[in-house]
């Protein structure tokens, strides 16, 4: 049996290009004790991804060229000689843009698919979810009544913030790209407004829809939209930042966001965050994101992609160009 | 008895001049039953007072036009119908840019010049020392070994908040402007290093001086310091945003810090702060700063200036253009 992987043969300039990677075959190993064997069915394609591509300085180490590129995955346990693993269980880890992964066991998850679908586990119910989760509970911490805004609100993070916030009784607007993107916002995820950042109202309609200020800011965008919203906080603001997607194919250093002074004068607090910070808790998250999706409050929406790991390029760019709807997956 | 005062006539654009503001003469009225009379005997300068001064949406109100401009000062009590201030007790308050003051009494601070003299009470031991305590202490909670960035160091917050972080065991490296003051900082006010933010060196110098990174940086000024801070940052590092000096003359908008993305990558908390948000402690500020100054742990300075409430304009440029070194007076 052989393992087909992706892997990283070049840093990618800008936007990613398909010759930045090549596909490689290789006979898989004999599993050793203790570890366990998954075949990958979907392959999570997150925008942080292209962070790990590029050798600066970051959370976690680049990805080495020549290596295997390092993606979110969900799969079925095909072998295991690890006790907590079961032959044919689900589990969700990180597994590379590959066809196959052997794993010690740790950092892998069992996941119960007669509850929710593979995929729900590799998007909001998963890792995006928790993102969400912290980003806004931890770090945010909304109070009833407050108005909270939400970039890249379809997107796999943004969709399950604001479907927090308003669990938790906030007046939500939605940032989005799009028409179609915004309708969806507001008709399938229950957003009170969503406004089009690619229209000239923009400016107008963000000060039109928070008629009482912002209060929460949830950034996964950064850019002009940062700073449109830092002029329109309210004191003891939050804005938990989750991504700037705006800079992250940037080739020049990017203009910063001019209305900075809004964070002395308001008293804001802007605080950066990683999922993996929350690690300990993430069984909390995972609990009460699955009951909310059980009880129907959370909905969840995947963009799921064929064409196997080959596209993986291709696919990835669909994160940036913004012609995607809910969680970007590619199945295997 | 007559009072003179400073009002302000028209709201600067740019640098304060001297036809902004207009002297006005008046009689002093009788005080009623509750009220104090205060001779003001030192004005503070403070660079949130060119705030105060524009129309902006601020933390406070803006000076009315036509109307005495606002301003701490340290006077004397020279007739008091209210019994918590006896004729003679000198105080703090916010007084204004004028010989003379009526109070209620409402936030008037006597204080005990047997212990420092009054020009200490409107600086270190007062508001520039309070702002120091409570964005280092209450902010950025610095922990033992850490490295603290301090900008305008020689200045009367930065100075303060450089002391307190050796108290606290941190490894504290001012900026300044120039040489001289460089040197002052660490000759007197006991910093471990200052770098001159006008030499070529400064990029090299703030890596060389902090070989362990950044994990607090009080930030006094924003522009491009605080973006040059941002790229040295540890991760979970802080930024207690106390000021931004840099941007409070611009005729237009700033550019922004280009470095932001470090807030997401570093997970730091950037967080705008007020003293006035502190005003339930700071009697505990206070006490403080009071025994540090006693033991010997905290040394003051002022730069007093004379020539009355007439030469206000002039001397209150003197905060934007480097020239004074410690807390910038005027005495009436």
């Amino acid at each position: 049996m052989e393992n087909k992987k992706l892997c990283l043969i070049q840093r990618p300039i800008g936007s990613v290009q398909q010759n930045d990677f090549a596909i490689q075959q290789e006979p898989i190993p004999q599993i050793d004790d203790g570890e366990v064997l998954i075949r990958n069915q979907f392959i999570s394609l997150d925008p942080a991804m292209r962070g790990w591509m590029s050798e600066l300085k970051s959370y976690v180490p680049p990805v080495p060229l020549g290596q295997v590129m390092r993606a979110y995955t969900g799969g079925v346990v095909v072998e295991s000689k690890n006790p907590n693993f079961k032959r044919g269980e689900f589990v969700t880890g990180l597994g590379g843009v590959q066809t196959h992964f052997v794993s010690s066991g740790k950092r892998l998850l069992v996941v119960d698919t007669t509850l929710a679908p593979l995929e729900k586990y590799v998007g909001g119910l998963g890792m995006p979810g928790r993102t969400a989760y912290f980003g806004l509970l931890e770090i945010a911490k909304p109070q009833l009544g407050e108005t909270l805004v939400v970039s890249a609100a379809a997107g796999a993070v943004g969709s399950v913030v604001g479907q927090i916030g308003k669990i938790y009784g906030c007046r939500v607007v939605g940032i989005a790209g799009g028409e179609e993107k915004c309708r969806h916002v507001v008709e399938n995820l229950g957003f009170d407004a969503c406004i089009d950042y690619k229209s000239p109202a923009f400016y107008r309609s963000l000060k039109g829809l928070c008629p009482n200020g912002i209060d929460i800011y949830f950034d996964n965008v950064g850019g002009f939209i940062l700073d449109a919203v830092l002029s329109r906080m309210n004191k003891f603001g939050r804005i938990p930042v989750c991504g700037m997607i705006s800079l992250y194919n940037a080739k020049e250093k990017p203009q910063g966001p001019q209305n900075i002074v809004s964070v002395l004068v308001n008293r804001i607090r802007m605080q950066g965050f990683i999922v993996f910070d929350y690690a300990d808790k993430y069984a909390q998250a995972s609990n009460q994101l699955g009951q909310w999706y059980t009880d129907g409050k959370l909905r969840l929406y995947e963009d799921i992609r064929d064409g196997g790991i080959e596209v993986f390029p291709a696919v990835f760019g669909a994160l940036f160009s913004g012609k995607k709807r809910g969680k970007l997956l590619l199945r295997v």
